[in-house]
């Protein structure tokens, strides 16, 4: 099954900094966020989940989401940094109707594949989640913009005794692309991949879509992230979510997770000849202004002037 | 050349945390570390590296190695904890007689595979490193004694322009073989490996020494030491080299290492279906108390109760 082909083609990466990274900071002011997204289009990021339309209140850090999709943009239009194609989180239609006012180029939509975890999540049932995004995708295609959708929990779940089988997600994949969904991103949520798991559950989803525009959020729960990675780029996997500085949670919390590091996985993948059309030298030095930023040091290894 | 079997056999860990990982620390009693040497062995593990016989002018953290092996020892004898191999780290000829003297159950030596970086690090020629383990096994054999030797800088230079051989690799853990260390551990130094890397350096080495006992120690400067050891178990290595806490060098100063964490690599195997005779939960609740020994958080990312 393996060996689809590392060292052969380029690797898509999405910078969910801005929005998965800085989700849990203080709240910085929109226009620091919109800096942070074109500090990252000038280091060669070509896809930015740049913001959330969440509810302020549950939410703080993600407040004014608009403002810094607006700014970002006005940034791409005065030669700031080269355009990137900018994502915004959407939890409901009026999320995405906001999403949309502001100028997303993509929207990105979750339902998790543990029936617990999306009900404790979200307070709906996954068949509730479902009906909604595919309300999404409707007002989506409208404005004639993708949605992507991720599926959370897609590797287990973190609720003792509920089992997520392979097929069932390949199924909800199945479900969602039906309803519109141009993309599908399969999420570690708490960090349960391993090989076999990952293996299984790609290749159902392989089967289930074949040819679908398929891409992984891996989180640093349990110290995998980079080393799932690889094992999906053996299996052919060529699109993955990471975040500047592996932020995301809460990397020194308890029991918490970090997203796969922006800079680790550029590091790697130039490592073993792939590319991903970042500058290491380039996210390296925003790295190192991103601990100044969120006034804490950051769990990604790989250092600027080592 | 893959899939020498991953699920099958058990691994074998030695936990390099009171040695490598304490040595960058500020010093702490050689009662302190004898103890966490009792709980390492109180946790299941099997094989530790105790200490090392430096000059204590060098490296203050590891002053008292000799006390530290006697306290470990007396207290496996009055069933603290059940005995553990352990392993004194040997510089030179009069470090091996203090270890000898001490009671340590293994000598690790260390020369590099970088001739820079042998000589920047402990002042010889490789040749002449070469020749002092030929004079440390010797006095090893008399005591009867097995001999482990660490070839550092095994899958690159950190010099620019230095190139690594695979070949060389080969020749050197031949040679020291030849003068009578009876196991091989390929040092990942400053993180340079990668999974052709590693292929290409296992391959040499199981080809110029078939059946050796071969173990890797993985520093997670870049990130990969535990993708790294994914990939060399699937090259069929089953000995490592890990630290509690993925303590060494210090994890959050530039240009830094770490080890590969004991904790995560042993969730990892369990993950997989592979064991290591080491029980998670006791390892994590030793994690736990590991930070408050030190001083600092840790930068292993599986804890206690998450």
């Amino acid at each position: 099954m393996r060996n689809t082909g590392i060292g052969e083609a380029e690797v898509t990466i999405r910078e969910v900094g801005p929005r998965d990274g800085l989700q849990g900071e203080r709240p910085l002011p929109t226009g620091e966020r919109a800096s942070l997204v074109l500090g990252l289009a000038r280091a060669g990021c070509r896809r930015i989940e740049a913001a959330s339309f969440v509810s302020e209140k549950a939410v703080p850090a993600m407040a004014g989401g608009g403002d810094v999709i607006r700014a970002a943009k006005a940034g791409f239009a005065a030669g700031e940094a080269p355009r990137a194609r900018l994502t915004g989180l959407v939890p409901n239609l009026r999320g995405a109707t906001a999403a949309i006012e502001a100028g997303c180029d993509e929207l990105s939509v979750t339902v998790a594949a543990s029936a617990t975890y999306n009900e404790k999540n979200v307070r709906r049932t996954i068949e509730e989640s479902v009906s909604e995004i595919a309300a999404i995708c409707r007002q989506a295609a409208d404005a004639a913009l993708p949605v992507d959708a991720v599926v959370s929990c897609a590797f287990g779940s973190p609720y003792e005794g509920e089992e997520i089988a392979p097929v069932f997600v390949a199924e909800l994949a199945a479900r969602l692309v039906g309803h519109g969904c141009q993309a599908i991103t399969l999420a570690d949520t708490t960090g349960l991949a391993n090989p076999p798991v990952l293996e299984q559950v790609v290749t159902a989803l392989n089967s289930a879509l074949p040819g679908a525009d398929l891409g992984l959020h891996l989180h640093e729960t349990r110290g995998t992230a980079l080393l799932n990675a690889y094992v999906a780029l053996e299996l052919g996997v060529r699109r993955f979510d990471t975040a500047l500085g592996g932020l995301g949670g809460s990397p020194f919390a308890q029991g918490a997770g970090g997203n796969l590091s922006t800079e680790d996985f550029v590091s790697f993948l130039e490592s073993i000849g792939m590319t991903s059309g970042i500058d290491l030298a380039g996210i390296l030095e925003l790295a190192a202004r991103l601990r100044l930023l969120v006034g804490h040091d950051i769990a990604s290894k790989v250092r600027a002037n080592p």
